[in-house]
């Protein structure tokens, strides 16, 4: 309650702002009956105020949305108890329409003119930021991202091929978006859109050019048990004939304003299935996938552990004796040694998804329907990869007619594995 | 609650249904946490299911949507009790999902299969038809309105100009689709797309080449008195360049199944816009419109109406020694006759456009803020403009400075007209 | 002599003629080394006063084009005389300019300007028409078909599906180019595009929508004996799939200026691989091919003709039996009298096609190399196909195969045939 | 005639060639008459022939063609005679005939294959460079050129505007083909497409995506002195709605094979003309051009020569000093030196440009109907361009409406210039 007294404190202020009041003004028109016939015009001068409304008034302007555009709690209770003494048609119309926030319109509204949807990312990217210090504002939060979840809808959107092809305007995005295994400038780029490497993208009809997610895949023979392979630069463009297995090595979102927005699932399974289609030799679906979250977990893991007590000592002698971390400390790291972390990261992922400290990239695949088939030493010697896994990388294979199934086992907390992996669960002594 | 009871039963029969058991078992799984992982595939096999279920089982279908796929009646009081108590961000949350429907997220889901949209707008048709008889089943229309009203948002929309560059398969869907003055063919099509003719429609990114919505406008000198010449075939094609008048003389819906959708408001004032854009000498933006509840409204007028009645009983005696109408009748009929006609449809328009008997045709004018700018006689003298009009058709103005202005006196039950309308609402002695 | 003498008499008339000299000057000026730097300017002025030239003055203009922008005769002379004592590749480049007209670089001019290549071909048309009367125009007509027939080069055309999805304005030009089997309106065009039946056009890159030549193909089991049934409507678009035989049975060219450039030839061809990559089922290419001028050649031939004046005299008594050609007269035609007629038209095909009398259409398609396959009865029944072939229609199969030698037969004065039309080449007593 | 011997030596030998036979004998095939009916097969063979041909066998493929597939003299001498005689159109065609040599006839059906063009582009560039040693070759030469100049008619290429929209495949083309200020990378590149810099290329309907020649222009306030400040990087991309002036500082050619086929007088003047219409406000198009033939020229000019002496002497003994060239040498340069430099060059470019040393540059724009408007000082500190002009450049004014008249003059031995330039004619004592 404290929180809902803070933003009605900021709403009241809201009130006398020369700056913001215009802004709510217009918020106000624009869903008003009388706005209905000139929304456009209306939500123009909406995204307009906004824009120019100063960084410092943004928290007041969501906190007036919060109190001022929120469900009257009064007209909620009296239609749901009609609903609940007679759950008819009728009841249910006027109950739903009580419940609706009127921001939800406001937002609606917004969209519709030229730039609305843009707008509307922007706004949220703001709030996103607000949000942290408000949980109030979740409220808030919870209309953008029910709308965005509405509007995203993964039928309304467009699976495109990135090449050599596309436009440098497309391609410059790419190369600033790409976030698991950075892409050092043109000719880097170059070599991942060769004929047997692939990106593919979503865009939405509303957002033009603008790349929503890609994803970066390599077109091999065997099942990927290192990254450097996949993206050093090659003097010559390999065919992708005599490929069999696709990895998918990298996943990147670009609008920061769709978190929430689950595209990445549709993502991975559109674009599997599109090179099934082209490329019907392909009989193997998998990634190549960092654990960012091992070395996080490893450091706030008890030096005592039962039976894992032993080689959780020995990693950390030997991290111990390499404070500093460079890819030939990991080469030459002595084989009872890898033993031992390949055992604690099978550990890890098996026994920590569902935990608080779980991995993201194990949670968002697994949940996807993959399984965890195989972990691979010395696999990212990146600085990122050394530091967040000790270069250790996975491979989730994605198998198409097991995806449901394996999505339940998660969902009731299994996490599905290959038996390579289930030996590595028990320890060396 | 009879009507509810109904519904409960169809329901309880449909539970053993060989035909559609399989179908709400597959709506089940598509909605479920499991349905999560697999939502494409699953979502193609209620595509399937519905589309061969016979006929006569689907209001059994929707029946079970209403009810099964309903809110909890328990849960909605208990969460909207808590809201009443604090209108917290978390209890909001909460009261939401607690009102939202199942059902909505079965229609989103569908919505993620390709083809899902479309079979959304068949489903749609048929339960509008199934509706009449049920009015629990509204429940059921309103989440699917609810959804297809954001997916169909005027910012997604595509304007496009038809003309004689358009595809056949396109040119072919407006004959069949033109709803207002019917086009008998391609030459006469042809005329209507000629440089000073102009037809523009919307379409969806998911509906791939099939109009939503249309409307024709004529580019002349003058506001049009008359349909007929601007739907003559001319034996050579005038320019555009001399307009100083846009007359939007039919608009037509072509997807049933996006009942109550508001487009047509949107489309005219984009399509404005852009011929304001690019022809800047246009001067006056209106329609030529028919008044297709006028006849109805007068055979439904009592003889007796204070100072009406002497104009009611003129034009009476007329229609009985017309009982079959042509258009040498109507160009005919005697001045004051004419005069009657005029002000007993001035009367109409401007004081029944809030009641249950008011055109409908002028209230979606009026409400998409246009003026009731001049009544013309012997404007329509096709078979059907004689039956429910008596010939008349009316000009409303769009004027866009005051579409605003003009929207909010409608709401508040008043009707904007010009002068010469309101000198036609003194009728003769 | 006495023609070459007419035309300079025209061309000094041309002199003093006030709308045809101006005209003359921009030409001079164009090919002059001054107009070199102002080629587009200058294009346009000549392709201007041409179109502003009175119908009247076309024959006065090519006759200038014909006498003063001729080679040189002494020039040509002297510079082949070098040529014939030292072939060096001085001499011949020396040659070469003497011998092209300057003409030919007039026509490239005004092909740099926009709408040139359009022009040109008006230009022909024009042309082609006054040539008749006039062969020294030839020498003109040489120079556009020669500079025609390098830029309309197949290398450079665009093969394009014309279908349900072109544009009405390219469907109206097919309808009206069609010149084997009339297209009565839009219903009768929408059968022979659906999926079994196809049309195929080319384009040109600088003519923008305007087909140059199309073909039009039913994809059918076997191969046809009739025209009716290929396009006949049908309730049901048939599907392509089962199809085993293509066959061409119309081609029409669309523009008149390109008389003498063969393209046909190279789209049947090019149109025959693409269905067979499209459809590897196809195992038959052959046309259903009309006989233009059978009839013609029966009314030439003596009576009395050898062992053919049996069957020529029973044709001539039924002929005259039927003096109007009714669709019920052709098929209850009395056995022999069929057997006579198909044997007197194979006579035709096989023996004529390499004389004066031969018909167009047989030497077009032996000339492209394909075979005189089956000769049809009845095949045919509108009314132009009676009064030319009473009724008869011919199957051409193109053996891709053989087409070479085949075409290399034609050119040696033989027919290639089947086992089939052998046997009609021996008449009944 | 030694040459030609050479050549028939050449021809003789290849007879008995094992590789390069049978392509000739595909070659003969391809034009007899025989080959017509399969010209697209035949033509495939050509072309696989020609790209299997050893390096050191092309020599005698072309020569081949010089001799074998050459005129016959006799045959031409024939023809000249009659047509000396009775210059008829009939003689006219037998002549025409003659003359054409049937390797013309060859390259045009080379050019109906699929690549067939660009196989002639590359087939010219290797015969350009053999052409060198045999200038009997140069008849071969001329055929490609005169149909390559036939088929690249300005009339069918397509101009497009280059920016960072265009591919990142046709941008590293216009990277690699910048011929006169070099692009160091993307980032550079980048900088010369902003809204206030142009590139524009030439693109032909056979050869795809492949740029002919391309353009930068930049759009600025005043005619630019130097070209650092055109295409240094800048952190905001500025807007060309403020500039009154376009300047073409770069024009490249991209495709070696059409060496003589001249288009960039077409591009610079199409270019013009869009600019134009899309920014009316733009008053003065002009180049900031290299001098690339003026320190050859300086070389070879001999110390004493009359009023030149002093400036001569001057600037050598200033070019003794300065061995090596730096950008401070030219920036210090004493003023009265800098004098004498601009007047030399002033002399070089209008006196030289008709003489075998005159600059490539000047000629271009000269014989384009521009004019020599300014010279400038240190204006080009890159290394070629103080190496070529000692740093300085020229500013070539086009003055759409005087470009045919300035033509005319170049061609007449003039020099158009302005009145500085002038002034510059008059050396320092």
């Amino acid at each position: 309650m404290a929180m809902l007294e803070k933003l009605l404190r900021l709403t009241q202020k809201a009130r006398g702002d020369r700056t913001l009041e215009p802004l709510l003004e217009s918020c106000r028109l624009l869903i008003s009956e009388r706005g209905q016939a000139n929304v456009y015009a209306l939500a123009l001068k909406v995204i307009e105020g906004y824009s120019a409304l100063p960084a410092a008034r943004r928290e007041a302007f969501f906190a007036a949305l919060a109190t001022e555009f929120a469900p009257e709690p009064e007209t909620v209770l009296s239609a749901a108890t009609q609903y609940a003494q007679a759950p008819t048609a009728q009841h249910l119309a006027v109950l739903t329409q009580a419940v609706e926030s009127p921001r939800q319109e406001l937002i609606r509204r917004i969209n519709r003119a030229p730039g609305g949807t843009a707008m509307l990312l922007a706004m949220r990217v703001d709030l996103l930021g607000l949000r942290k210090g408000n949980p109030e504002l979740n409220a808030v939060d919870a209309d953008y991202l029910h709308l965005l979840t509405s509007w995203f809808n993964p039928g309304f959107l467009r699976l495109e091929r990135v090449d050599w092809q596309s436009s440098a305007a497309l391609l410059e995005k790419i190369i600033h978006h790409e976030a698991v295994h950075e892409i050092s400038g043109w000719s880097d780029l170059r070599r991942r859109l060769q004929p047997d490497r692939r990106c593919y993208a979503f865009f939405h009809p509303q957002l033009g050019d603008e790349p929503l997610i890609f994803v970066e895949v390599a077109l091999v023979d065997e099942m990927a048990d290192a990254v450097a392979p996949l993206i050093e630069s090659k003097p010559e463009a390999a065919s992708a004939k005599g490929a069999k297995t696709a990895v998918f090595y990298s996943i990147s979102n670009c609008q920061p304003g769709l978190r929430g927005v689950s595209l990445g699932n549709f993502l991975i399974k559109k674009v599997a299935d599109q090179l099934k289609t082209e490329l019907p030799q392909l009989k193997t679906f998998c990634t190549l996938s960092p654990i960012p979250g091992f070395v996080r977990w490893l450091d706030k893991t008890p030096a005592e552990d039962g039976e894992w007590t032993a080689a959780l000592q020995r990693v950390a002698a030997w991290r111990q004796r390499h404070p500093t971390l460079a890819p030939e400390n990991i080469t030459r790291m002595p084989k009872p040694v890898q033993q031992d972390l390949l055992s604690l990261s099978a550990r890890y992922l098996v026994k920590q998804s569902h935990e608080a400290l779980g991995d993201p990239v194990a949670r968002f695949h697994l949940d996807n329907g993959a399984r965890l088939e195989r972990i691979n030493f010395a696999a990212d010697l990146s600085k990122k990869g050394m530091k967040q896994s000790l270069g250790l990388m996975v491979n989730y294979l994605y198998d198409i007619g097991e995806v449901e199934l394996r999505h339940q086992e998660f969902v009731n907390q299994k996490v599905s594995h290959s038996t390579a992996v289930r030996r590595l669960l028990k320890p060396q002594a």
